[in-house]
Order: structure tokens, then C-alpha cells, then sequence
């Protein structure tokens, strides 16, 4: 009797608040399996560990040790954002066969679940029988075919408190405050900002996302005529806005890119001060102040959506089950996705649906026009609608 | 029969996650107060409110509503950072003596302090029967006579909340993250940041304060001396930091003032942006990311350290029994403020004790010389638990 094939997962790309959550949901389907599964192994740094050989013995740790990372933000075996070339993808083929892995799941983002098209294509090709399954995590929100992503909501709760926090703030100071949010390519994130308004005088006053064209005389037109209307203005922008040539506003002051080919838009406060720079000198704001809310977006402990969580577990179990079930039936080899797809109607209800990768892998998803207001400088309600319940309720707050 | 005196309360300075705390903590206690207390006035804005006569009637919202404005981040009344001039004072005294005003609480920091010093010295020079009571409140902790200042306690668990995830970041994807935290002359917030840790390779692994000389080559070198050491580096940077002549290292990126004559620190990037730079040049280290948590740390809402919030409460009805008792004893006219002393022992107690206001405005008080390391790159284990029953427990989090 052959052994039982063993289960390789790895996380990839930006640490989320619920990332952890994904691979706990994983592990314990997977040590919930029986004999389907042999090992349960965590590569250390996504494909890195797997080449180097670098893995975790999962089947040992408690559960109520697991729980505890279930709920640590970012990625407990480490991340990387290494972009497998193909010769990269034989060598991790190579490595999973030599551990005898016949499952191979990969959490990550688009640029993931392109590594694992490709690993999966290699497996198939050999006649290697890998059922490689990406496990979608971003906190961008930007994966085509999925309503939303594990990790967007809790983002975007982060991002909305911190408006709501900072709205409060400059309710008691005046003046223009200026948030730069996560988003290379999408809005997603940026749009949460909206969630903070209860009352109708609430900020953000101003949304900018990668969606729109950005024009500095547009946007400082903008912040003069929102301080005619309440004596003070509250701005979420971004890091991702373009010129209308496509040009990111920041691209004048950051050069450095990631092994992707992207450009370091995060970790840096240069977008936020030239920003705040543009409204003092044209319109004479005394006090402009911009923070760039940086890595706290995506790991900043004991503020995760329920819901976001709850969908991250699930999705984690769902993507070991639909390993097993392709496995069972004997089904051609090809590498699979989860996608959280939203049922119509008015209750929030989401079901979790196996696809092939292709549907999310590569380009990435924007928001779309019914979400961003037509003057370019806000959101819809229908975007409001749409992210209430993943972000679920925000710390109420009272104004006199 | 006279009217009884009316009582005027103003919030001043940056706001805090507590602040409101202090507030309803002195309204709930001047409602309660009976007869004593005729209206009970919350100025707009601080002293601003007061020269204008921009007021809110505080007896009127119910409980259930000031408890909502309790739990609510930044100063609800409004603040400001209007430092007030001499003749300032005597148009305070005038306003608030012909609203009848026989108390005046002022919650703020130092500045705050010795505004409401001035204006009982006018008033005693007057004769005017105002009793003036300054209530602490400042994120920065950087009042004399006391342990600690409300406020403190919730930014600082912020800022601990913050590395906490950023140290899981920093494990997930390596490289060197710098963390720029508010504090311009003391270093107690910054300080915080080591409440992060509870394993031994947990970050921050360096702590620069502004109460010790900040060079450049020797944070390379100490930066140098962690990578080869865990072959990642969290380091947690105030704002403040000087050079050995007393020089601010964010000046050169600067010059804005406010009207107090400080310069600025937060709502800029550029402190972190530089220090980003230098381990990049000097190091060769390719990922250096630098966050800037600017004014999240004293308005995130949600997560405030129920210690902090309870005594913040407690301090603001101290400050109406103090002024009422003076009344009723016929005390000379002078200011005073509440003082958060701490009870010497293993467990955390803490007394509120009313003391001359010249006891803490104007000069700042810096974190001690016991509670930073010789090496001046960390704070001491002294530091630690002087901090713990400040900040309370934060979220837990796992690591493999």
C-alpha cells in the first residue's frame, strides 16, 4: 500500500490581519482528513522554503496553539515575494515531488496564483499527480472572480476607524488632514475610508483612488470647496493615484521597485507631504498635515473583522477539501482557486466556489464604476452597501 | 439669595482617546454637585470658546449620551492651540466673570496649565471669587508631578499594538522597518513601543528616545548589529530625536511652527523617509520601509486602555470636588491642578491628589534616567513594568 500523499502550504506576498487564519482552516481540515492526507508541512517563506527545504511539521503543534496563531495578523511561516520564473517552477515541482507532496497550497494574491498556474502546468505536463489549490488573500481586494478577498475586510476596518479617529481629530483642530491608504492598482481599500461617516458632515470628505485621473488643481479646488462648506476637510487618497497619463503621482518620488517590477509606494511618506505641501501653497492652509497609514493596514493586532476572519478560516478548509475531492475522483491535474462568491438579495451570504486559477491569476480586478461617484473625488452608497458587511460594525462615536 | 456659580469647562491641546472621559467625568460631577454649581458650560474650542461665548449647555444631553461622548476619541468640545498672552487673560477672566462663571476646568497639557495659572492670578488680583482647575491630559506623559498623564496609557497601547504587528510583518518579510512615534521632548511614547515584546527576539529591537543624542552612524552601526544578529531589525524612533548639540534631526526636513513656536513633527513622513535612506546608503540594505504613525496614536478609536480611561474619568471629577471644596472652604483664589500619584508597592494603585498648578506648567518632564538602557538604544526593564498596568494586556499574539 502507497503512502497517503502529503499537504504543502505556504503563504505569499503581504501579510493580512487573517492570513493566519486561512492556514489554521488548512491544517485542520487537513489533520481532520485521516489517512487522505500524510504530512501536513509549512514551507517557511512561501516558495522559498520550499526550495530550500525549509518546512514546519504541522500535524504536531496543539490546537489550541493553532488558535493563537489563527489569530495573530500576518503570515506565521513567513512570506516572500519572490516570483517564481519558470526554470523556479520545475525546481519547485521537484522539491514538493522529493517530499512526496501530492497537494500543494498556495495563500496568496494574484502574482500567487500565478506561480501556482505554473507549478500546476509543470505537475500536468510530468504526469505528477499535485493538486495544487490557491488560497486567495489580499488585502487590496483586487482578485478577479472573487466578490471580495480574506483580508480586505479587516483592512478596511483599520483603514475606517482610522478615519473615523482622525475625522474626530480634525473636528477638534481644523485645518486639512490628508490620509494616504494602501492600493497600488485598486481603490478597494481607499473606498473603506467611507465607512467611517455616520453623520452627514462626517469625513472623509474627499476619496481619491487609482481609479480616477488625479489632478493637482482638481484636487486642491476640491479641499477649497469643502473648507467653504465646513471650516475644515478630511482627504483619503490612494498611494496608487495617476495622472492622466497613468503617471503615479508618487512615481516622482520613490524609484525603488520589488522583484515584481513594482514600485515602492508604502513604507515611504513622500506622497502624503507633497500632497499637503500643494494645498498650503495653493491655498494658503496653514494647518495641512498628511499621515500615510503604511504597514498598520495590514498587521496591526486585535481589531480583525469578524466576518473577514470567519471567511478566511473557511476558505482555508474549503481549499483542502476540494484538494481531497479532485484527488478522490482522480480528476486531471490542474491547479485550482477559491473564490468567495456574494449571494444576491439583501442578507449578506457568500458561498465558497472551487474554479481554475486562470479566473483570478495575473491581472488584477479595479473597482468598478458603479462604486466610484461620477465626480471622481468619492465613493457610491452602493460601494457603502456593498463593504459594510465585511468591515462589520466600527467603535461607536458621538459628536455634540 | 446669589445665584450659584456656574462652572466652565474647555479642552485644550492635542486630543487623546480618554479626554472625553475627563470631560463627562466633571460634567456627571457638577450635575451631582446640587445647588453648588449653577450651569455647567463646555467652551468651543478651548479659550477660543470662551473669548467668542461659543458654549454648550451641559446639562442637558442625557447620560446615555455623554457616555457615548466618553467612549468617543479627541476632544469633543473642540480644541485649541491658541497659547494665550497676558492681555488674552484678562479677556478670558472678563468672559467667563460675566457668564457667571465661579469655576473654570481646563483639561491639557503644560500649555494648558499655564494658561489656567494666568487666569487665576488675574482673577485673584481682581478679586474675582473663579476657581481655576487645570486637569491633566497629554499623550506625551510629559507632565511634572505626575506618574503619568491621561491619555498616555491609550496612545501608548496604540503604539505597543503597532510594533506588535509590525514585528510580525517585519518576521514575515525581513528586511529593516523603522517606526516613527509622536513625542517631542519626552520619550515615554516611543518607550512604549518595547511593551511589543514577549519573546526575546521580538521587536522593537532598537528605541530611540529624544532624552539621549541621536547619532547617525551609531544607529547604522546598531542596525548593522541586529540584522547580523536575526537577520531582520524593528526600530521604534521618537520624532523628537536630537543630535548631540540639542539639534532636532526631523529639522532639516521642517520649518513649519506652531503657534506655540514648537515646530512640526507629525503630519510629515520626512524624519522616517531620512532615516530609511541612511540604512539604505550606509547598510546596503535593500528593503528599509519607514512608518510615520502620526495622529492614529491619539485618536484611533476602539482601543483604549481601560486603565488610562478609567482614571482620565476619574481625574475630571476629582477636579470639580477639589473646586467645590475650595469654594465651600473660602480658599484663597489660586490654580490648582489634579496630580496622578502612584501608590509604592507591587500593585498598581494610583491616588488623585490636587497641588498647586505651578507644579506642572511650563517645563516638560522626560522619561527618567532609570528607565533608558545605558546604551541609549532601549529602555530598561524598570521602564517595562512601570508601563504594563498603563497600557493594560494587548492582544496575543503566536509565532512558530
Amino acid at each position: 500500500m502507497k503512502n497517503a500523499a502529503n499537504l504543502v502550504i505556504a503563504q505569499s506576498g503581504g501579510p493580512s490581519m487573517v492570513i493566519n487564519e486561512t492556514l489554521v482552516g488548512a491544517v485542520l481540515a487537513a489533520r481532520g482528513a485521516g489517512k487522505a492526507v500524510g504530512k501536513v508541512l509549512g514551507a517557511r517563506h512561501g516558495i522559498d522554503g520550499v526550495l530550500k527545504g525549509d518546512f514546519i511539521d504541522l500535524k504536531r503543534p496543539s490546537e489550541a496553539f493553532l488558535e493563537r496563531i489563527a489569530k495573530t495578523p500576518s503570515s506565521a511561516l513567513g512570506s516572500c515575494r519572490h516570483k517564481p520564473t519558470p526554470e523556479d517552477c520545475d525546481r519547485i515541482l521537484e522539491a514538493l515531488l522529493s517530499r512526496g507532496a501530492g497537494f500543494f497550497l498556495y495563500i496568496g494574491g494574484n502574482d500567487s496564483a500565478d506561480a501556482a498556474r505554473l507549478v500546476a502546468e509543470r505537475a500536468a505536463a510530468k504526469g505528477a499527480p499535485l493538486r495544487v489549490v490557491h488560497v486567495p488573500k489580499t488585502i487590496d481586494c483586487d482578485l478577479r472572480g472573487n466578490d471580495h478577498t480574506p483580508g480586505y475586510g479587516s483592512a478596511g476596518r483599520f483603514v475606517a476607524c482610522a478615519l473615523r479617529g482622525d475625522d474626530l481629530d480634525n473636528r477638534a483642530l481644523g485645518g486639512v488632514k490628508i490620509d494616504v491608504v494602501m492600493g497600488r492598482d485598486a481603490g478597494f481599500l481607499t473606498a473603506a475610508s467611507a465607512l467611517a461617516r455616520e453623520r452627514p458632515d462626517d469625513g472623509p470628505h474627499l476619496v481619491y483612488l487609482p481609479e480616477r485621473p488625479f489632478s493637482m488643481p482638481r484636487f486642491a479646488a476640491d479641499v477649497k470647496a469643502v473648507l467653504a462648506r465646513l471650516g475644515r476637510c478630511v482627504v483619503a487618497v490612494s498611494e496608487g493615484i495617476r495622472d492622466a497619463r497613468g503617471t503615479l503621482i508618487a512615481a516622482k518620488f520613490s524609484t525603488e521597485r520589488d522583484s515584481h517590477g513594482n514600485l515602492q509606494l508604502s513604507g515611504t511618506g513622500a506622497l502624503g507631504d507633497l500632497l499637503a505641501g500643494e494645498i498650503k501653497r495653493r491655498l494658503g492652509v496653514k494647518r495641512v498635515r498628511a499621515d500615510t497609514f503604511g504597514y498598520l493596514q495590514r498587521t496591526f493586532p486585535g481589531i480583525a473583522s469578524e466576518t473577514d476572519a470567519a471567511e478566511a478560516r473557511a476558505v482555508g478548509a474549503e481549499a483542502v477539501r476540494h484538494a481531497l475531492a479532485e484527488a478522490a475522483a482522480g480528476a486531471p491535474v490542474a491547479a485550482s482557486t477559491i473564490r468567495i462568491v456574494r449571494a444576491k438579495g439583501r442578507a449578506y451570504r457568500v458561498s465558497f466556489e472551487a474554479a481554475p486559477v486562470q479566473t483570478v491569476a495575473k491581472d488584477t480586478r479595479r473597482l468598478p464604476d458603479e462604486f466610484i461617484a461620477p465626480a471622481g473625488n468619492d465613493v457610491t452608497p452602493a460601494f457603502v452597501a456593498w463593504a459594510r458587511p465585511l468591515l462589520g460594525p466600527l467603535p461607536p462615536c458621538e459628536v455634540f
